[in-house]
């Protein structure tokens, strides 16, 4: 049984294991003030070519979305999201339980664009509603989909102008950087949104997230919110240490690159085969729709989830890539398709 | 410069990491649902004598702490805690983040018994104060001091009597089972509190406590509380490998054992050269009076906290021991505190 | 210029007031122990022929939404309600704030059904979402239309069923209750609800809404969380007074069927002038589509709100009456809209 | 039996009901949009000589108090006030319920001064902790000592040294005013604190506190609070009506300066008669010191609360006068005493 069911299925790239393993005995400060934190930060701010975000690295990424927007608005603010958004769907409320609502906006392509945002205002018009502050967005999105330059350009013009701050939630941030449809570079994106986070634990860390903030406003007495919220681990090294490993030369991008090349190879084997996808996806989620006949007979090797039925006979599945999948299975998967056709 | 600031200052044991590398790409379901969450789980149930417990794993100690006690309580229910407890003083007011107040109980020793706790009982009479529900103990307390079974014997039938919880933070969990003075063992704990935590980042791991609960109406949909707080780590694995190892035979303790053995020729050493204690402490954590000038020397080969003023001259120190500390060290502190002296 | 903006644009029914003034030298007790209250908690039980119900008087319909959802559910817990539901919208994330999501239902005639809210269920499986617990549902509702016993006990037994709570918010209850097309009676309620409210507030109180508790385990403690959400008056005798006065015959039924019976001749004006409603409503709310240049005139005498724009030239409006509607105002705007018609 | 218990004993003074009833039919805007509001804000204003401050009508303390300090502060800041502090005992957690910790400070006399706060600072001195943000006094204290001006200007300019807000909670800022020790007047107040509200409830009112906002960066969208916490009245008139008949003369002045005038006759009976005092009070709040067998006689004609046993036969009870005491109930009390005497 090979599984295509997710990014965070195995442990991590052996360079971070080894990297754990060189570093073991050295004593270091706790909470995120360890040397290899620090060196792990200056490093992403040279990359990102911009010496004033403010980094930290939080264990994950429903703890990073929480931590973050609690921290960022004022009780009446709310966050604005796909109805597709992690926040809105997949996070338990956690971000209702910090006591702000989140504002779901329908999407066909899992984007938000100003057009659908001036929605949103229109319809909160006074103090009987929330006041819609954030706009919260995915890139690579839950459903595959990318944001480019110009679109991310756009909004964030946007929300200057509305005075709403642009959050970006980047758990696949690596896949959306190294895909064929972008034209975005890590160090674009500070000046296009208040605060995102890069993904590690989705692209070859055992976990770990990097939160930039770039707004000053954003900033002060942020670590506050990271103890507040239980997000500030006392070996903060183990953070440090795989930030470090994944940027101190190309590793993030390469593995990301692997988990995209591996999608590609899975998605010309489907449509080739004769299959349509349910969203065109040019990262590491694909959304095949298959005969539930072949989506039976695969369920005996490959584990993976059944998205959506999308008639009597046909369902869309997903299938996930990561910096661990190997291209043989990607191949027989491919095969097995071509085998037992539609 | 060696450190004997605390217990999470190096990586963590060699065996975990081994086990780490040895397990990197076996495939495994995400948050928790993995085999090695699984078979530590039933392991410590095992160990604990008990099959009825339910056992999370969770990343770090505030995270537990929070999770937990914002399941457990309703709105106006609110916790009990000495002065130094962990959740009145050093989580940035995680517990009232969750909405409730965290009432504080002056000791000596860091620990609460009936007699404390039943004046707060009977300053809390009506539904213009808070209700008092919870009463969170630390095991070894914050300031190194332990609990013994005759005492959690009666703070537990104290608090089914008045219909309060028994939490136990066990964040040094390890430290206080292995000391001289103890009279409890792992498998005693579950039938003398509703939940408690047995900590891993302090004791080994490079993080991870195991939360167990004992209360049955505590447990139901406990899941969806870790979720919702960001303690559901997409990668539930990496502490439930950990956790694996340290129980499948007796590392836990062993760990345990070396830390509190460190402390031991660390406190006989004090003792020896003449130096008294702020608190007379049976595990790893110790906190002898110095003079200042003898600290002043100290700081020059050795980091630690210096605790409080003691008088004009001398102050009381905090030397944390761990499973890492070396043997040679703690004896040249020895020597360095006799050859300076008094 | 005449007001149909809302239901709350006079101040009290006469004989309220003349109930403080009798009342108002007595000394009482604070914080809802006064004799008033005490009686007109009585006065409701025997109304309802049902001593078991818990009784709360509070100040205003958010304050008794957020207060009683915040007390019933736990953390993970989340609210079921219509996109028109006034907690969903019109209470600025009041039951966010209180750390719960509200999901919402698209409806046409603003009414929740099994049929519905099981398509909730089923798109929340597991602890990466909330959990569904407490269905929303208010009567009249939102857009004047009223549940009758059918759906009520339907919604009831499938709550059952499904584990929910079912809580009524009767902001407009008494218009609901003398509508001519209601089959419910006041005490057939407290059998079909968890919980619920008795407006006053909009049918001719200065403020005060009764909340009633029918389901055991959500009683206890409850002033608790008034006081806690700053819903426990010191003056308590203010709501005791009203309640009794409006409860100690038929007041409360008789301002209700006057609301009503204006709303009728507001639409049967209507009606006969040629005009269709957005929603075909049996009580004080109506929604009449008229001409933008018929709005336009109506607006130099009247005030309302413009609901929502149909086509190029026509827009429905919101007409609400009240105990305190006088008959003539209401004539003259029905012959306005004829003076000026189409 | 007459009640000493409480100021909130009775209903309102006359004027209030009249105004009520005079302003009953006319028709107005809800939710303090009305014109009563308006002239009892634009009153204030003149009053205290301030256009610039913001004033918002609530309908009770606690209510005020939660909703003023959630709005102002970020969610790691925390409240230092008194252990007598009505927010940090008597308020059923409310502020913790908004996710705020109360830091307490044990005072002889009920009142903060920069030494007790700078210990507090001192204390808190990195993000493991919270960060202590809000000042919170209250005048008269709940003791019943009084704040002069020497002792309010130190305060704040305190607080503005060390980045604090300093709120003022004036659910009985009338007998303070009025109060003989008293050097303050209500202009003075806007300059010496940044929010403070001015007690309706407890002298004369049905119900209501005016908050004034004095600092500009904690004005933005107050509104929005209001509505989210439950406190923005649908019938704002009822606020703004007796606010306006409370402050268009001296009424408010008049009301308090008779409830000081009772408590002075009581307090002067209690010392001629040869009782001292748990504390020294200069306004409404008495806390006299009685032989238990003296209490127990009068309990057979008065009610007030037993405040705090003092020894083996006596106890300090606590006296409450208002604005409804009646002249001769304290004579006949003062009789009372001197009769059953010592």
């Amino acid at each position: 049984m090979y599984s295509f069911k997710n990014d965070y299925t195995e442990g991590a790239h052996p360079r971070i294991l080894q990297a754990l393993i060189e570093s073991n005995f050295d004593q270091e400060e706790g909470y995120g003030r360890d040397r290899f934190t620090l060196k792990a930060i200056s490093l992403l701010k040279e990359k990102m070519a911009n010496p004033n975000v403010d980094i930290h690295l939080v264990s994950g990424g429903t703890q990073t979305n929480l931590t973050a927007i609690s921290a960022f608005l004022r009780p009446h603010e709310a966050v604005i999201a796909t109805t597709a958004g992690h926040v809105f769907t997949h996070e338990t409320g956690a971000i209702e339980a910090t006591g702000h609502k989140v504002i779901s906006v329908e999407t066909e392509d899992g984007k938000l664009n100003p057009a659908k945002i001036i929605e949103v205002l229109n319809s909160h018009t006074d103090e009987h509603m929330v006041k819609p502050k954030l706009v919260y967005i995915s890139n690579t999105t839950e459903i595959g989909s990318i944001y480019n330059k110009r679109e991310l350009t756009d909004l964030k013009a946007f929300c200057e102008e509305y005075n709403l701050f642009l959050y970006m939630d980047g758990a696949r941030l690596g896949s959306a950087l190294c895909s064929v449809d972008n034209d975005l570079q890590l160090s674009d994106i500070p000046a296009l949104v208040d605060a995102f986070y890069i993904g590690g634990t989705k692209n070859g860390a055992l976990l770990g997230e990097a939160l930039v903030i770039t707004r000053n406003s954003l900033k002060e007495d942020f670590r506050f919110h990271l103890k507040q919220k239980g997000a500030l681990l006392a070996k903060g090294r183990l953070l440090g240490i795989q930030f470090y490993e994944l940027f101190r030369d190309d590793l993030f991008l390469d593995l990301a690159k692997h988990a995209n090349k591996m999608a590609n190879i899975l998605s010309e084997g489907c449509r080739n085969a004769g299959f349509s996808f349910l969203i065109d996806s040019p990262s590491n989620q694909l959304f095949p729709i298959f005969p539930d006949t072949l989506i039976a007979e695969l369920q005996k090797s490959y584990s993976f989830y059944v998205w959506e039925q999308i008639d009597a006979t046909n369902s869309a599945v997903r299938l996930v890539t990561s910096w661990a999948t190997k291209e043989e299975e990607v191949r027989a998967f491919v095969e097995e398709i071509n085998r037992v056709g539609k």
